[in-house]
């Protein structure tokens, strides 16, 4: 299906926290927390940003970089993980704080966790006509709920930021493939349990409290990547039908240990797969369309380029789209 | 575009409550409820059921209907405004426990608050392939976050409860329009504050706390739909392109008062709007699916009926199916 690429923007929070200042902060010798979870350094949100400052940034970013007003957008795809309210859905803030007009687009959020963004990009995709424009964002604060007494290990992994970007129906842009693939068994290997309906605020309290931090079983989403990952990326390719394999790849930065798990399990050459996980940790849903942005901006990104966009969610599911620019 | 509605079924907490036995809780006058908001009974959980119970009730009786078993599934979407969980989507879940299996479908939420299950549809009416077949679930647990005692009479409204539907691509059926129109000044109108990023649960207890319950501006709702929606209504039948009105129209059963201001401005015969709100209150999500299978089982749905969905949601949002059965 012809869809086009216009632009792309990324946010970042101003305050950089290094592994090293949480090792004092954390009572351990220096370079523990490297060692632990293989993150240098990741971003956090201060008072005076939120998911909403960062997704903005982001979408001005892809807006201008795409050369439009908000008012020509006919889509607003909110696609993060964790929401900023449980309602409304957070698609109508964002169009609103970027200038859409009242009336002029349809708004609504998609959520497939950590692969929300490619989630939104193919739904963007089967819903722009021809010459309509659609934004997606994501923007994730995962610094809200990290078990950094119970799991620092975990709790360094992740980082907040949003990223975002511009389709235009039609065009010389081609997704030649998306695809989604879910794997309920491993529902509980990483979740946030409060916040939605399954712990009640009101009568448990401490019930919420006691579930409302990240937990993550790395083995079983090992187990699941281990098992089933290479075959998913090989149905994707030959849904694509390209010939050569891609020119780039885009994974999710679940984390650098997983990321060198899913270069050695796929067989693709390290050079080819953007790999900053190290920098920035796990933005959540973010990380895929920051990371696209960082690539559009180094010129990897280019009409022709081949682009694989690949990723592995809680949920557990696996996402991907075979992308020709 | 071809799409195909095969099953239907929605599910209710066994609990019922009436405004009357509300009056004595409140210690008001019996009638004061039901005056107030128009509300004769809702159904309202019990310690055993949660909006997962709901939802797989609701998406069995969908697939019973439909003849199919959840192994057939392409695509399960989660179609609720209020998740199980903040992390991961709740739809994934679902799949496990009707049985799907594993890595063989897509399973994502969209939401656009009350609108969520028109989002689904229409997303899932350009997913899939002909022959392929998709489930969109709704399952809302309004009694978590009422406002019972500062606005008793917002609380009233609502209920809880789950809808479900199972579509094939092609067939007979035909999705003649789908329209989503947001008007991003009416975001503030109704909220829940607490439970994604905005307030931090772990840093900002008290502020977490004052905001974790439904809050509604009804002037605010009722200005945003006196001025617009009936030429949303316009346009949307105008996109369908039918020479005659629809047969039935299936509204979000917002509120008894909504529901008859909706009926004087778009100019429908109520005989063929149906209206239950009196009787199950504002089930967010859920209203619309459970509306679509009480139809059905009553007989008012059948092949070559034109069924005209409409809603208002948070957001604010308009949102409409133009539907061939």
């Amino acid at each position: 299906m012809h869809i086009t690429l216009c632009g792309t923007g990324s946010a970042l929070p101003q305050r950089r926290l290094t592994s090293a200042e949480i090792d004092h902060r954390l009572n351990r010798p220096e370079g523990w927390l490297e060692a632990a979870c293989g993150v240098q350094s990741r971003y956090e949100v201060a008072p005076g940003e939120d998911q909403i400052t960062l997704a903005v940034t982001a979408a001005r970013q892809a807006l201008a970089d795409a050369g439009i007003a908000a008012a020509e957008l006919s889509l607003v795809i909110g696609a993060s993980a964790v929401p900023y309210q449980p309602l409304p859905a957070t698609a109508p803030l964002l169009a609103g704080a970027l200038g859409a007009g009242e009336g002029q687009l349809a708004a609504f959020d998609v959520n497939s966790s950590c692969l929300s963004f490619v989630t939104g990009f193919e739904v963007a995709s089967r819903m722009l006509g021809e010459g309509q424009y659609g934004l997606i964002v994501s923007s994730e604060l995962a610094s809200r709920a990290l078990p950094w007494a119970e799991a620092p290990e975990v709790a360094g992994l992740f980082g907040d930021g949003a990223g975002a970007l511009v389709l235009r129906g039609g065009g010389s842009g081609r997704l030649a493939a998306a695809l989604l693939r879910s794997y309920p068994s491993g529902w509980q290997a990483c979740s946030i349990g409060s916040g939605g309906t399954r712990y009640d605020f009101h009568n448990a309290p401490q019930d919420f409290a006691q579930n409302a931090i990240f937990r993550m079983d790395g083995r079983e989403l090992f187990r699941l990547t281990a098992r089933h990952f290479a075959g998913f990326v090989k149905d994707l390719l030959a849904r694509a039908g390209w010939s050569h394999g891609p020119d780039l790849v885009i994974p999710h930065q679940a984390s650098p240990g997983g990321l060198a798990h899913m270069i050695r399990l796929t067989g693709f050459a390290p050079e080819r797969v953007v790999n900053v996980a190290a920098d920035y940790g796990n933005q959540i849903a973010a990380s895929i369309p920051l990371v696209l942005d960082l690539a559009r901006r180094e010129g990897r990104v280019s009409p022709g380029t081949k682009v694989l966009i690949l990723g592995t969610s809680a949920g557990v599911s696996f996402g991907g789209l075979a992308l020709e620019i």
